[in-house]
């Protein structure tokens, strides 16, 4: 298992509702793929939504965002962590 | 207060000590500015680092950051959190 950081644009103006059901639609899938969406933050203003996730590897991540209806921009491995 | 991540970019090959020593530069004046920073994720690859703060605004942070030399590429207000 690895850790993950996904970036999500063009999303301004998301609430913290939508924010909850896209972060809700990830979880009730996650296990098919192994992973484990863990925490994400929004900036509604500038568009910009970061999640942080542990995964085998970041196309299982891409997956689950693409099923969920919100795939990622980018996705980087962060095995760097404090 | 109010929840920050902000985003260095062009820190390809940042090492483990060379994360934990920049974070410890932010911790030990963190203070002067009513900054509190949580966590931080580096993926060394595509040299991108991600920090999490509590600030009174996103100033604060960068005048954090820019002191400890390295300041931050983007700094981002993330009011909404799962």
């Amino acid at each position: 298992m690895a850790k993950f950081m996904d970036v999500h644009h063009g999303m301004t103006g998301i609430t913290d509702e939508e924010l909850k059901q896209a972060h809700a639609a990830d979880l009730a899938i996650q296990r098919e793929e192994g992973v484990t969406f863990q925490h994400a933050w929004a900036d509604p203003d500038e568009g910009v939504v970061y999640c942080l996730s542990e995964a085998p590897d970041a196309d299982a991540v891409q997956r689950i965002h693409q099923r969920a209806g919100h795939p990622a921009d980018e996705i980087h491995r962060v095995p760097l962590t404090v």
